[in-house]
């Protein structure tokens, strides 16, 4: 046993998820090597899962990836290469899906018992829920960026976070701006949230913040897209479902048992314009110019009351909605230019006035770094 | 053993300052015992300190105080009577000081090598440093409001969080305000903190804004007395050594290793109207008004400018100081109206705009809330 081993809490880490967010997310824990060391912290990442294929080190008790190997993973995938690129080095072990999901479990089981095992989803898959779920069963922990595990089915959700301490998310929600983290806080020491309104779309805080300048829609939208705050299809930033997802998260946490379906989504184009019957270029060149006058009038309309519009969630008692609403300039909501996220949270300690959480919400860095704050977190359960 | 006790895991805690945050937490626990059982948690108040006498249940291994005790703690202090009053009810041994801080270290001795114990200090000693640093040594974790343990000198400092995980002190900077969780999380990620600026005081957050409004700050600053707003003695928040406390504690947070004395702190009056030369009254009715003219000139100064006047903290890569800003109107510290307080943090990720949190920043409610969530972060670390 080396000193290190001796003296440092040595805690196993699997990644699923090699895009942006996972990479980003390798470079921060080596970076973080002696921050960490500091706190008697060493990551030790076991294994990597893409799409296609699970590495692992040959010996998942003793032996790790080291750092060499993770950064040459962040680069190898930086120029779009699989994993299988560097599946020849001889220091670990390759599975390809679909046995990924059952090696992974297996792993969970072995290392449940001994030091632990924190298991993180960078993906933005949906079939992950079932091997996360597992996994915390089996006394592992989870991170997620990963939306998609927590917005299924209520049965689904209720099963993954059957014991919600082991289960971090704040990446799911405005990047790694301490949302979940800040509300947990509250939940956990009994401040009855009413109520939580907020602006969880940088693309489309951009969007509103800039016609609110006069200027025409589609405009807005085709220059968010060229300086690529879009979606490579914009609609699916348009539609307002990222930010139902968010808000479905947001509400589950305040204990509100819905799904998806349950929560009204206002969409910035008509159904006619949608995907299915409309190219992408089409919809940019034809379909948008159209929606110009009736979002100049909304704002018009706006302005004259004083207001101004944001596209936000909405979650209080009653209702669980996304949409334009039309809210006074003289608010955190209100003042929001640019993409920063800001969302007000309205309880009985924070009841004159909101408590406002505001900043990035969106980018690699950022939203890797609330993944790995989420990780030291939840270390505190292995021993 | 009963079923609560096979299935719940059982922390136990011990209250150090009865006064009204004290008080107000003992409120919570009672009322968020089902919130915490949904959690799987109970926690067990095996004893409660004030300046005079020390109250423990009579087997601190099984037994603690329970709720109907607490709250019957709650009314007596409210009603200013000591815990003496209660001291025969025969469910708990009692010890006065000086025997009481002996006792505690006793107490964790037994109870670190079991279930654990966390300690909360909601008093406003410095007398307390001491005893809670041989706890933390002994295994068991600290959650503070005080903020005289972690502004006393850098040798205190450093022995009292040699294990940082195990000591939380939300309640220091900001009331319930989640700046130390939300700092903590970016520091443990690597996010680099480049620069803070706060307005930590709501005292001095209203009094700017009211003088920013063309009124006499000896006039705005006897109505904050009128509305409770300051302390008995208004140069206690005037002197801006509160704040710089809380400065302190950030800069420390951020690796500094300074001292109380190496801030810089503007005082609102000048040292020829201290305490020790004027009494509140004169003060009140003969020294503030001599302010007043210097004050509506900076003020102006800063109109002319389209700046604000602000009484901020600002840390950053040279400076540590305490004092009043010339800001920009139109950032969220520029903007800040009554009393709430808010902080901007810049950092690498928070770079184009700074993480910004705002809200209510005092008040026994927010604050016990806020040492609330510590003990329920903290206890993860026991088993």
């Amino acid at each position: 046993m080396t000193s290190r081993e001796q003296t440092m809490k040595n805690i196993p880490l699997l990644l699923i998820g090699c895009g942006g967010v996972g990479r980003q997310l390798l470079q921060h824990i080596v970076s973080c090597r002696s921050i960490h060391a500091k706190q008697k912290l060493h990551l030790r990442v076991v294994g990597i899962c893409d799409s296609k294929m699970l590495l692992v080190s040959l010996d998942v008790f003793t032996m790790e990836l080291d750092d060499a190997f993770l950064l040459e993973v962040c680069q190898a995938k930086l120029k779009g290469s699989s994993l299988l690129t560097l599946s020849n080095s001889g220091q670990h072990q390759v599975f390809s899906n679909p046995e990924s999901m059952g090696k992974i479990i297996h792993i969970a089981a072995l290392l449940a018992r001994s030091t632990g095992l924190i298991v993180i989803d960078c993906s933005a898959s949906s079939d992950t829920t079932g091997v996360l779920t597992r996994v915390a069963e089996l006394g592992c922990c989870v991170v997620m960026a990963n939306k998609k595990p927590l917005s299924s089915s209520m049965e689904d959700y209720e099963k993954l976070l059957a014991c919600p301490r082991r289960i971090r998310h704040e990446s799911t929600v405005g990047a790694g701006l301490p949302v979940i983290a800040s509300l947990n806080r509250m939940l956990s020491s009994g401040d009855l949230v009413h109520r939580i309104v907020g602006s969880l779309s940088g693309t489309l805080g951009f969007v509103m913040s800039e016609v609110e300048d006069g200027k025409p829609f589609s405009q807005v939208v085709r220059s968010a897209k060229n300086l690529g705050y879009t979606e490579p299809d914009p609609r699916d930033d348009l539609s307002g479902m990222d930010v139902a997802r968010k808000a479905l998260i947001l509400a589950r946490l305040l204990g509100r048992r819905i799904v998806l379906n349950d929560i009204k989504v206002e969409s910035l184009y008509p159904e006619e314009m949608g995907p299915n019957t409309m190219s992408i270029a089409s919809f940019l060149e034809n379909g948008l110019p159209l929606l110009d006058k009736g979002i100049q009038e909304r704002v018009e309309k706006a302005s004259s009351n004083g207001n101004v519009l944001r596209y936000v969630c909405l979650i209080d008692e009653l209702r669980c909605e996304v949409g334009i609403q039309e809210l006074p300039k003289n608010t955190p909501l209100g003042r929001l230019r640019g993409s920063d996220n800001v969302l007000e949270i309205s309880s009985r300690c924070y009841n004159q006035q909101p408590l406002v959480i505001q900043g990035a919400g969106a980018g690699n860095d950022t939203t890797a770094a609330g993944v790995l704050a989420d990780v030291f977190d939840v270390q505190d359960l292995f021993h």
